[in-house]
C-alpha cells in the first residue's frame, strides 16, 4: 500500500509479571517514549520461565503486555535499559517494524 | 520461512478511548473490513494525549485496542476514514505487515 | 535501527473462541514452542465467522488471543498443525516478522 502518509517506527512489546510492569513503564518514560499501551488479562508460560524451570508447562503466570512505539534511536536506548531487567526476570520482548500516521506524536 | 501458503495483508491496530471504539468499528465495517478483534482491559498514556496535555504522565485512560486485518486497498480507505477521528481524539494507530493463511476470509 | 543484538523470529497470533484456546496452546507445545502469551477480554466478529454466517455483524463472540514466537522451522510445523483446527472453527491467524533479544529462550 501507499505509505507516503506513514512513518516507520519501532514497536516494542514487553511481557512481564505484574510486579515488573511499573519498572518497564518507567524505563519507557526515561528513554523518551511519549506513551505506552498496557494490557492486563494476560497470562502465559515460557519462554524464559520455562527454560529456567520456574514455571511448569501447565502453570500460567499473571502478566502484563506493555506496548510502546518509538523512533529507532529511542528504541536502542529503551532496549539497552530493558535488557538488565529482563535478564533478571521472566519477561520477554518482541521488536517489530510498524508505521504510524502522525510521527510527531511519538517524538 | 516458506510463505507460499500465506498472503500478505495489512494489520491496523487502533488504540482509542472506550467512547470512540464504536466509531472505529463502524469505520472498519464501512471500509469493507470483514471483521475485527477488540481488546478490553487496556490502559495507556500518551502518545497523542501526552502531547496535548490531556493526560499527565501518571494518569492512565481506559482504552480499547481494535485490530483489523485487511488487503492493501481497503487499508487505504480505512486509514482515510480513521484520520479525522484520530485527529480529534487521543487515539493512536499502528500499521504493520502481516500474513494470513486464508486471504479469502479478509476480502 | 541496529539489530545486531536481535534475532528474527516469527510471531504467530491466533484468535479463537475460548473453547478452542486449549487446543491451540497444546499445538504450540507439541510443535516445540517454548512458551506463549494468552490474552483474555477479547471480543470480535468476522473474519471467518462473518463469512460463515455464524455471526451477524452486531454480534460479538468471546475470544482469546494467543501469541507465540518461534523460529521459522517451528513456525512451519505449528502452522501445519493449526490449519485443520482453524478450518473447522471460526478462528483467524496472523503471521508477523518480529525480533527478539534472546533467541535462546525461544528454541
Amino acid at each position: 500500500m501507499n505509505r507516503d502518509h506513514l512513518a516507520r517506527m519501532t514497536k516494542i512489546e514487553v511481557v512481564v509479571t505484574g510486579s515488573d510492569a511499573a519498572a518497564v513503564r518507567d524505563l519507557c518514560a526515561s528513554a523518551g517514549a511519549t506513551g505506552f499501551t498496557s494490557l492486563s488479562g494476560v497470562s502465559g508460560l515460557g519462554h524464559h520461565g520455562y527454560h529456567q524451570g520456574r514455571l511448569l508447562f501447565n502453570q500460567q503466570a499473571t502478566l502484563e503486555l506493555i506496548i510502546t512505539v518509538v523512533p529507532d534511536d529511542l528504541a536502542e536506548t529503551l532496549l539497552a535499559g530493558l535488557r538488565p531487567l529482563l535478564d533478571s526476570s521472566s519477561g520477554v520482548l518482541f521488536v517489530t517494524d510498524t508505521w504510524v500516521s502522525r510521527p510527531e506524536y511519538f517524538t
